[in-house]
């Protein structure tokens, strides 16, 4: 018998650990053999947004596009873990609105902290004004107002926001 | 246990009779209970390529989110069935090779059968010089080389061309 499918949408700022946090989560739901699929931001934008920019029109396209086809492989069972920025709120809803099974994961920590990991460099990039339009620094980020999950990766471990995101799969009737 | 997924690539004129094929072919394996979805030229369009045209990149760009989605899916042993002209062996080929079992399928009509069909006007249009770039008219389109199956819509019912397909299925062992 198919599974469950659903959208585990990871929302927040660069650098606050969604993909971490998302590679986790396949590992985890693998290991319970799972069908899962991870669709990153980086890996979503090579694929299928070649070209898009950062504006909020373009965001909200790219954005909509992971959820059209999150969407379709939920619709087969499988888990499909969103690790995108996604800032803002109206667009996140609609996604919601037009998936079954949509859990909103808020991947949080503090701009400081973000800014302080730097992962890829872009916030120096942006501080000195090298990229217009970055999240948290000259672009809003709408934090979820209802998600069914916070993780705050500035103060748990990996393994305790991903047995919060696991345990609200449970409740949801998804594992 | 998940059956073994695929690729299921149509290509044609426009007119050719892809979506009509697609969609049968979707429902017959819907009752033999098999996972499948149908990424139609028209709907990946809208949701996926919004904003590209149909000069050789924008085309092939399209092309290639089709094939990215349609191996997300196969691998989750959905059978993706792909209904948009694309023109280019080349980037036909690309797919191929990007994918586990890729089967294409040569919707073949002769251009003047196309053309009298005219289903969505779009012949006149490119006649009239309204549209520029259009396959078959003004924009090449290469026949594939070495399809798995060729129906020949103007010469087979659907439930023909259906069959050949079906066929080649499960000599495939898809079926």
């Amino acid at each position: 018998m198919t599974k469950k499918g659903s959208i585990l949408w990871l929302t927040g700022l660069s650098g606050a650990g969604k993909t971490t946090i998302a590679q986790a989560l396949v590992k985890e739901l693998q290991m319970q053999a799972r069908a899962v699929e991870l669709l990153d931001g980086d890996v979503i934008r090579t694929n299928l947004s070649k070209g898009l920019g950062f504006s909020k029109e373009d965001r909200d396209t790219n954005v909509r596009r992971v959820g059209f086809v999150a969407n379709l492989l939920a619709g087969h069972g499988v888990i499909a873990v969103s690790a995108v920025i996604s800032p803002y709120q109206q667009i996140r809803d609609q996604i919601r609105q037009s998936s079954v099974d949509f859990i909103e994961v808020y991947v949080n920590a503090p701009l400081e902290v973000c800014e302080s990991r730097d992962v890829k460099g872009l916030y120096a990039k942006a501080r000195a004004g090298e990229i217009r339009g970055f999240t948290g620094i000259d672009d809003p980020y709408e934090p979820p107002l209802k998600p069914e999950v916070t993780c705050y990766t500035a103060d748990e471990t990996i393994a305790e926001s991903v047995g919060k995101v696991m345990q609200v799969l449970a409740q949801f009737g998804i594992l």
